[in-house]
């Protein structure tokens, strides 16, 4: 049986996610973790036998064993990372976004496409059970020709002020998830979008230049109209949740929760609240992005979610955005024509 | 006990809907139905006993035994009707809406204003077990301030081409009902409104200078945001859902059903269709709203909507269509500039 | 058009219900009402026109006017009501049970078969829109044949001790119209039955003789097992629930609710309570089983619920009484040997 | 860190599936595996990285590095293992049910009383989420005292009849985790059964000797009522829910699925089926009983589901099975006064 060797870039909440998955992985050896705070996890990488820790992301890119690296340290770190394992020859396994300056996001594509390496790029919620049924419906053509797509996004609780200072904001680190799931329930390209935003939430969010609440609309090259609603806040937990209409039907999904009781007293009748966030929430897509991404390398097959899919999610986040400051619906065409072609 | 003798001027759909109720109620006398084509309801009226079946409104308007009219005939004759009915002292439940023409329902407004009646308009979704129960919700602050109110409208199937070319088209004839809906739930008055328009399900319907689709953006005045789906064809039925999202929680309705029975074979898991249409799906609220109107007549209460919640539907309908052909925001305030003020 | 003249005899809670819904319909002339207290309904009866309130039922039995008796006094008065009515050769609708004497049913029956008159008993729960979508499942073959029946049953909270009393328990005032559900649902004969009773919400029950918690297993003739469960007391409101599986799937029912809100805050997911109690939750049932006899009466159609579903109800309730005091499982046909055959 | 050496007799179908999360699970080292056919399994074992695979159960029993075994075998086999494993001082995890021999059970449990080693038995189900909730529902008093407590348990499809001839039959191998869930979620002893069984879904098992369908009826000693129902086939798949009613309310679970998805066509309104059968419906309860087990072991703690509760299952199954035969309630005193007290 063939096995991958691996090396982590980054450790922190999701770079731990993936190494308790590749862990896990039977065709896989996880043999080098860099991060810039080892200490945080030397002792855990004894008692799971990984034999390298290091503050030198460079000792795993340059490590001929090592056949690919995941890419989890902060945003700004990505394209430089990329690069390097590219031009070594590595497969890659990147978070998203790749940057928050299209132009590099295209080099750095441009130097993976040249080094015939495989790229997937962390849009886990492609994995996700809920989402995959809707996906595969639309598919079987049990709803028809999409005519609405719709996605509730919105987190239990806003991140740090000093977060929301360094991520690009709502529609940057948040909404950017969404931008990718639209395209992939709808199987069409975005053309043109338009973001309603406020700041309800809290007012700090407003000071630091951001907004906490958004409603976004969406018009895909095949007519089909989407609609995206993102919360800083939602009071009662992570609230995930998608519609797809079309020519022949409706398809719903609702959140997962801890268990499928409900119970009724004199009080009312009661369910669970929402799975708590996206660790919990999202737990089988990161396995199962996880595994494809290996599978994939190992047996030669094009990744599902691609450096492509990561460009196109930035533009449209960066379309969205400045719709937002001109109040004004905007062509993805005008802020690609800006760029070089991909 | 008081009872009030009551008029019917057009009985069609509507019109009769509103008959049955009214039949129904203990301190109500329906006298006189006015239609154009009156032998449609001949064998009817015998039934019920009622005395007056006429082709002449005029009959009803100048009976001095009749206390209350409802206009139930096309929207081009409301204006007229009102005028006449406020000027002759009755009391009023006019259809919706008043007129596609904002001056004319500024005109009409005024009379009824200086004349001293009641005038309750037909937006009977108002009175719906499930929106009240929303709007319950938020006025006991359950959910907390609204942050997002989103309401779903989609109807079971086109109406006919002829209705099309007369009826304002989407905006007027079917989102009208939400734009009071969002006020209704919101409470709040709408700011500015985007219209992202399509046609999608039938090109006839694009051919006659409609749309068949629609996704509407609401900014209101206290920063609420809210989203309107509009189709002209849900192939499962009419789908009639409402969701407000707010700083402590979110509140969803979800369509009515015939029965509430779930079944499961080697096929699949299964639940009953909505309610057909209108008529069977807001067949309770009908019922209030009628009961509604005959207590705020009879006890001298105010009604609870009334001619200036029609104003302001139809004043968001005019920004709605400009919005749409202009493909950008369009602020009430512009529309109503154009206006000598109500 | 045909129209019946009806009379009430007992204008208690579930006499005025039958008041209400004969009053609305087209057809019907409420022509008189008796009552032990005729006092309380004085009023009522002037403003909807009743032209005779009277103690003596004997009046209502002699008026050749009167083509149709509804009996809803206490159930000690039900068999001489039906006997008088019977020679009288009116029509009649009568709440159940017949009697908790069968030989005294079964007399009464013998009257109605030989006087060709059409009778009715008040199994409302048949017309209720969840059970008969059930029942319309099973003939429609969607879940093959039948193999567990069950039904749930459970009051918000216990009746008066007087009522206890003389209501002839649990089993014969309450679980009685799910033996007859039973029958309904399964489209068969019960053939034994096992109660296992306990007294687990109010001691006192217990000190009347009653129990207040059952749970009863049938054995049908084709082969169909049962379960009823029945509570007076549900701290959460009237649950009404059935289950019917079968060889090719199950179909199951939810309890009614006011509307079809859920609202998630901070403190968890909630929806609406059951409906209250049986006059709101099974309203819709009363509407259809007045309606149904009416049109039976009025274009001579078998009723679909009759006096042998009465009896038989009686029957299984006192196989059940027996089970329960004997502790051992109960043939029907031990129950009937005792009987002359109806 | 500390770990623990374990063996695992019987590698069929539960007995991989514990060995897959003894793999991962981080504290624990799985040594060895035998198995009567170890053919199957060499491949794998090299893949896992197990040293020995045996036909021998012996060898794993009488390794002094071996602390602690898991019995997968045939229920024939499992006294003598228990016996030789606690005679050797190694902990215990047990399938259920230890014996069909209450007898031997007996004497299984004062061996392992008499050793000191913990013994675990494989009531997987008091550790799934949906179960566990309830149970924690009523430990809150959320429901306040049980009433009622029901179980539905229905399988996908029948046993192979060989697996029925040697099973214990329908409420040996099936019922046997219901009554051990009666008991885990009442938290009363069962002081008398009454079974009404039926062959309705195959008629050969009938010729075997067995029944397919039954009906059990439960009194805990504590008042409680309890139902369990079981059927060899749902046509629709794995059908497991739970259902406790109490005093202050009322509690239930429905199945899990693969998504949350919900879809409506023309043809009506979809959900997911139940998840398959019980690999895949309780996965997650495996994985806790297993992680639950090492915990209690290494960190010296009662196991949570131990001997007595298999022997007092046992018990319950033996006086059901008596319950059918004679069609009559069976006292649990009656059966164990046949036995010597444990």
């Amino acid at each position: 049986m063939k096995t991958l060797n691996i090396g982590i870039i980054g450790a922190g909440r999701i770079g731990m996610q993936h190494a308790d998955n590749l862990l896990r992985h039977s065709q896989v050896k996880l043999k080098a973790v860099s991060d810039i705070q080892p200490e945080a996890i030397r002792e855990w990488s004894k008692s799971v036998n990984i034999s390298t820790i290091t503050t030198d992301s460079g000792q795993l890119l340059q490590d001929p064993q090592i056949d690919a690296i995941f890419i989890c340290s902060s945003t700004d770190t990505h394209v430089d990372f990329i690069i390097e394992a590219a031009k070594a020859g590595k497969h890659i396994f990147c978070e998203k976004p790749i940057s928050f300056d299209l132009r590099k996001t295209e080099q750095a594509l441009e130097i993976v496409k040249r080094s015939g390496i495989k790229m997937q790029v962390g849009f886990n919620r492609r994995f996700d059970h809920n989402f995959m049924k809707v996906r595969r419906l639309i598919e079987e053509g049990a709803i028809g020709k999409p005519h609405i797509v719709k996605l509730i996004s919105r987190d239990p609780s806003p991140p740090s002020y000093d977060y929301i200072k360094v991520s690009g904001g709502l529609l940057f680190d948040m909404a950017i998830h969404d931008f990718d799931m639209a395209r992939f329930l709808s199987g069409s390209e975005v053309e043109e979008v338009f973001v309603k935003g406020a700041v309800l939430v809290d007012p700090k969010i407003g000071e630091l230049g951001d907004i906490d609440t958004a409603v976004t609309t969406l018009k895909f090259k095949d007519g089909t109209l989407g609609i995206i609603e993102n919360s800083r806040l939602a009071a009662y937990g992570y609230d995930q949740r998608v519609e797809v209409f079309g020519s022949a039907g409706t398809a719903n999904t609702y959140n997962d929760t801890e268990s499928t009781a409900e119970w009724s007293t004199a009080k009312g009748v009661f369910r669970e609240k929402p799975k708590h966030f996206f660790l919990e929430r999202y737990q089988q897509s990161y396995v199962r992005e996880v595994d494809t991404f290996i599978d994939c390398v190992l047996n030669d097959k094009p990744v599902p979610v691609d450096g492509y899919d990561a460009y196109m999610a930035e533009v449209i986040a960066a379309a969205a955005k400045k719709s937002l400051i001109d109040n004004a619906p905007v062509l993805i065409e005008d802020i690609r024509k800006l760029l070089p072609s991909v």
